[in-house]
């Protein structure tokens, strides 16, 4: 099914990117997992293009044929690598998908060029879109999301693990939502917007998509400290090494363990084996929290679906794909 | 006039600036000389706000009040200062408008989250305006013209400076165009589109914005070589020791003094007096060419605007506009 949609966006996906200039394309295409650095044809995965799926299935869901979606398709997939491109910049990231990130192949400066040409792009694609006026306005209050998330999300690094200013696990929800939720939510809402599907609809599958954001992310939060590394491809505990607040770690500082367990995750960021703060995170309740919260999470999105009437088959393919994202290997 | 036109654009500009996240909107407002690092008040000039005043007075000269310019007005500000953020970055400057650039300040991750917020309020803020998919589409070709622009000046400093592969005065002309002209374009076109005007009108202020853009960009090259630093707050012969590929130098090595230019050029990059240089490139004809390129786009500037019935109050204050731009310190 996801192959299904790659196939039916992936031409006015690489028509759009041939839109810009050449060496931003280029770059573009990097991304994408079309080429390597210099231009050459590259067979890497470039993602399992689940937003592309969740707009084509929202238009289907929606009665409409999957390829009216193909504008929203193309420019939420713009979006999400626009936001890798610059993500990647914000975090010192230096490889995505076992491959250099694109600041590092090219340079700072270009891959933010790129980034900018990705969202110029999607925005003139929309824009010439039938939907137009009201595509637009769902991509850019998606756009204004994914900057507030990426801004929530640099600021947690900068607070203390306890006391008043710790971060609060409703914090964490709503930069999830942000960073990750509200982008899938748009994706799925422009396929049925360009499908002409009524308001309700719109934004039921906006809403699904916002809390599969959420569980999205604790998943991955969980995964990232109790996850096979070679499922995973992340090295085991990388989160704790780094420090991040995920959605466990805030949990169990809830917890009375707080501050032993704080003092655990600074020598965990200092080198000392961060096994140790794992087991400590699980004893606090961490672990059983974040599952509870991914469940509440799934449970959201499908009352959000059945909330609205969709075409049965369709729904069927929408279910099962969310399923597949947030059940990966729980 | 240019008080005028910001002081109506200015509410409507700081509520954009206010939609978005508290620390990314600091930074946004720090670009436009509202605050100090920090966020305490400031009293620094943010920018002459030439692009407000086009969109009012594109409006205006289209027979509208110049108030339903100000969504137009809005994005192109917001757009003008996220290019000044990113390019900064890319360009590696310190300083603008004798304050440190953004990245320098906060920081190159922050920066660059920053710019995308104000690309992202500017798609949002005509995205939610009464003109709705026309304008979003101006907006995003000229957004397209914009990232072309950047990357074909970024490519010119890879390039030598003799030889096949050296850059032409032609290729300038398109890369000045695109990333100077087209925003001033898109700035007055907009203007008159939500002002109502007929597309001949919208068009030809885009062409005379395009061509003021090649205009200013050659003027700020001469200025950045003869002109008075005093004046233009640049250091003297700046663009020379950077070894920049501007208009002047580019016509001068289009002379037989090519070879003996190419050498004096690199020395002036490598620490030597670059008035050797400037004499050299006055001498080749470089100085005259520029100023003759100038007057051109000028022409072609008052060619566009006649072309088209305008109201002729405000088309006059377009031209004093224009002139005012161009003319500095010639």
């Amino acid at each position: 099914m996801l192959e299904r949609c790659r196939a039916l966006v992936r031409p006015a996906l690489r028509e759009a990117v041939g839109r810009t200039h050449p060496w931003v394309g280029e770059m573009a295409a990097y991304s994408f997992g079309w080429c390597e650095v210099g231009g050459a044809p590259a067979t890497v995965s470039g993602g399992k293009g689940v937003r592309q799926a969740l707009a084509v299935l929202g238009a289907e869901a929606a009665g409409a044929p999957g390829r009216v979606a193909v504008p929203g398709a193309v420019a939420v997939e713009l979006v999400h690598v626009f936001s890798l491109l610059h993500d990647d910049i914000m975090d010192g990231d230096t490889t995505r998908r076992r491959r250099p990130t694109v600041w590092k192949a090219y340079g700072t400066g270009p891959a933010v060029l790129a980034g900018d040409a990705l969202f110029a792009l999607a925005v003139e694609t929309l824009a010439l879109a039938p939907a137009g006026p009201r595509a637009v306005r769902l991509l850019s209050a998606a756009l204004q999301d994914l900057v507030r998330g990426q801004a929530e999300d640099l600021l947690f690094a900068t607070r203390p693990w306890t006391g008043p200013e710790r971060v609060r696990a409703a914090e964490y929800r709503t930069m999830a939502e942000h960073k990750t939720g509200a982008l899938l939510g748009c994706a799925a809402a422009l396929g049925a917007l360009l499908g002409g599907a009524p308001p309700a609809i719109v934004s039921a599958l906006d809403r699904a998509g916002r809390h599969l954001g959420i569980a999205f992310q604790v998943v991955d939060d969980l995964l990232g400290i109790w996850g096979d590394p070679a499922v995973t491809g992340k090295p085991v505990h990388g989160d704790l090494r780094e420090r991040k607040k995920t959605f466990p770690v805030l949990a169990a500082l809830d917890s009375p363990v707080a501050g032993r367990l704080s003092a655990v995750l600074e020598s965990a960021g200092e080198g000392a084996d961060p096994g140790a703060a794992a087991a400590l995170i699980e004893e606090a309740g961490g672990r059983a929290a974040a599952l509870a919260e991914a469940r509440r999470q799934v449970t959201a999105v499908a009352a959000a679906l059945a909330d609205v009437p969709l075409e049965a088959g369709p729904a069927r393919e929408l279910r099962s794909l969310l399923d597949f994202l947030v059940r990966r290997d729980l």
